[in-house]
């Protein structure tokens, strides 16, 4: 329990609305968007970096735990306490009123509490963006600590690629405010410092400021949905479409038709865009983007899509078995309502893995295979990146009016698919959401005693007080 | 001194050939790619990850002095022993067997010890490339250590961006191997190590093998040469180009008059461009290109950028007062043979600099002022990457013929240049070659306290052995 005496010298600290107890307060700040539900001690509320920085020194000096939130958007329980009612919330929502845009250089600087979808906003009048395409709508400081990637990667790369600089508070005794980079492309006087804070979910300081690359608003796009002949064809159609399409190839996503069908079931707004209704096993959605506008004499995007697609066609091995080009806003509407469609079928065990890119479609060849000889009641109903060897890959563990899964059931899956990806595929167990208390497990089993040490060392050299729900030491 | 029993150690470790002694064969290891120039106290050559982790081991346990080299093409004595003659200059220019190319993920792992151009050259049947351009030959392994980035730096990044893996061996008493990444785009499983080893010139660990991202092949350019009518105006054509022209902007590289003087007079291969041989105060060469052959209905890439010119020129603020679309290889013969140029034409005290992009033209007219009336002899012959931020700021201090400039003058040069570029413009003192015994002091000077206390904690927990030419701890 934290003392009464401490809660009054937070809010000192943080002034009115800085600190929260109320549990009606609380209850926003301890549930995660999936299933993580927690306890919180608090939530404090800083305003500026400055409280960060006296709100950290007075935690680490008192031994209070706590964890950094800020959209708390993340599905791996990384930004929620745990259940000993003894963490409180560090929420930066509050960190709102730094926007400094750089147009020369193309940046910008942000308050770690702006959300995705406000950074865009402002952005959009000048035809900038941060070319981070997601379902959710997470805040700056979030995105760094978790380092996603989302639907646009294999054109703009993950946050670490588009991060220029950050500000980090860290758990120490003096709150040590860093100031690592602003927005400087080229830099190499030492370690590059603020590698080390992202996607590692706040456990070695808190992000309060980004300097982001920003790139230009695609002004033109094209769209299809591929049905590819069989798997084995699926990475030809992407080498093919990468050399004939080059930098212009925004997308290349994979959809399962299990995944679509739990879509378009249970996400009312969307409408079976396939001839017939008949969803085919697997669809892939491309995407090519082009930051200007049409001009004179210029063949349209759409044209291009087609005429490439019409040699993929006609190639000797037939890798397409159907194809449709055009709705790009009802193409996307079902791909990014996937996820929800998935988490409304039925109990959700999900992972959000990567592979080298062949690798994909062989482990959900491979995974399919095991699950349905061993666990023949679990739906997979993945869907994923193929571009950049992402795989969210969820599985239903029963319909939503069964009886949710044991404990044992959700930790014998877990722990199976893990092990494939990881020790057989050479994979990762998280590529796109970190660790949180939800991946902890793996963390401890597959990080190296040497790593493990560096880390446990950083952590000390950084920020020694208990902050993050992930453990490095 | 390094003892002779220590000598036939190390022999009997790394076998015939894999320890230099003769001052001939040291020559070429101890004399850097420009001014520097050192004392080995032997040459090292392990021809494998395993030779390189006895060999680190053995120097680390009695505490052997090594300097990791590659292609020793560097400009900062980053590769090089110092004059002490107590240092060993480790080479990887054995480590060149490795060569595993993965064309589904478009990746390659290669050995420390191969040449940018023998990768490239290995890559381009499949019509891949590693996308880093640079008027030198480095080796993988310095290119990682140095984190360069070089001309295509806008359209395709820097060597962090393109690193998905590292092999690293560390200098401790077990010499132990470190394996940080294999193909993977998207893995966030903790703190991502490799970042450490990249643009850290070895001092935390010995690079032996790289996993890189590859990018297509340009099929198709187009190049021209812009002259601004003023400084003032470059920063609203770069604008408006990555506006009109996206991702197709591969290169936007600026050269000043004095320069190209220096290439055209010094580099016998080149021919002057420009109209009547008048070389304009600036100009700017820029690059569109794309990876695929000429499809039918397509403009070419030249019509393209002819488009895109006449649009600028036409703009109510005249930006452009001349421009020359055409003859690439030129373009790039001159741009490439910049550096060797302002090499051969003087005494030369050189800068590797980077800022926010639009700080490049205002650092370079008030330095220019600044230099102009302190030390009115000094010829300032600079060209960089505005695209990027850097700019290789090269002063001449006396033509060839003349005595070369005191120590003391060199170092108030460097003094006063990069107290401007940091204090004043909050730059960086090294773009893109990292920090070698040149950089040092600056490292001293600008690193703050706690980054050089995590430093110096970080080397401990790495390479506490005495490895590298630069010292963060």
């Amino acid at each position: 329990m934290v003392l009464e005496t401490h809660i009054a010298e937070l809010r000192g600290l943080l002034g009115a609305g800085g600190l929260l107890r109320q549990p009606e307060d609380l209850a926003a700040y301890q549930t995660g968007a999936r299933h993580d539900r927690g306890l919180a001690a608090f939530v404090a509320r800083p305003a500026t970096t400055e409280d960060v920085s006296a709100l950290l020194a007075y935690c680490c000096r008192h031994g209070i735990a706590l964890v950094p939130q800020t959209g708390n958007t993340g599905l791996v329980a990384g930004s929620t306490p745990d259940m000993s009612g003894l963490q409180g919330v560090l929420s930066l929502d509050r960190l709102r009123s730094v926007f400094d845009l750089d147009l020369d250089n193309r940046s910008v600087r942000v308050g770690a509490g702006l959300r995705l979808s406000e950074i865009n906003g402002r952005l959009e009048p000048h035809s900038l963006f941060f070319p981070i395409d997601l379902g959710a709508d997470p805040c700056a400081g979030g995105m760094v600590a978790t380092n996603t990637g989302g639907a646009r990667f294999l054109r703009f790369g993950d946050v670490r690629r588009n991060t220029l600089g950050l500000k980090v508070v860290l758990a120490d005794e003096q709150g040590t405010v860093l100031d690592l980079g602003d927005g400087l492309r080229k830099n190499n006087t030492g370690v590059d410092w603020k590698q080390c804070f992202i996607g590692t979910s706040g456990a070695f300081g808190v992000i309060t400021e980004c300097v982001f690359n920003l790139e230009r608003l695609p002004r033109q796009t094209a769209t299809a949905f591929l049905v590819p002949k069989s798997d084995g064809h699926v990475m030809g159609i992407l080498a093919d479409m990468e050399a004939q399409l080059g930098a212009y190839l925004s997308a290349f996503e994979d959809m399962s038709k299990a995944a679509i069908s739990c879509a378009l079931e249970h996400v009312p707004s969307l409408r079976n865009p396939f001839p017939g209704g008949a969803i085919p096993d697997h669809v892939i959605l491309v995407e090519i983007s082009r930051s200007w506008a049409p001009r004179e004499g210029e063949q349209s995007l759409d044209a291009v899509l087609e005429a490439v697609l019409g040699e993929i066609w006609s190639r000797p091995d037939e890798p397409l078995a159907d194809a449709f080009v055009g709705r790009p806003h009802e193409m996307w509407a079902l791909r990014h309502a996937l996820s929800e469609g998935v988490k409304a079928a039925g109990h959700l065990v999900a992972f959000d893995l990567s592979f080298r890119r062949g690798d994909v479609m062989r482990f959900r060849e491979h995974m399919r295979t095991e699950l349905a000889a061993s666990m023949p009641a679990v739906r997979v109903c993945d869907f994923g990146h193929v571009g950049d060897g992402g795989l969210h890959f969820n599985l239903l563990v029963g319909s939503r009016d069964a009886e949710p899964p044991s404990a044992a059931t959700v930790s014998e899956l877990r722990d199976r698919v893990i092990r494939v990806a990881v020790e057989t595929f050479g994979g990762s167990f998280s590529a796109e959401h970190a660790i949180g208390r939800t991946n902890q497990p793996f963390y401890d089993r597959y990080a190296s005693d040497k790593l493990k040490a560096m880390a446990s060392a950083f952590k000390q050299q950084t920020s020694p007080g208990p902050i993050g729900a992930a453990r490095f030491g």
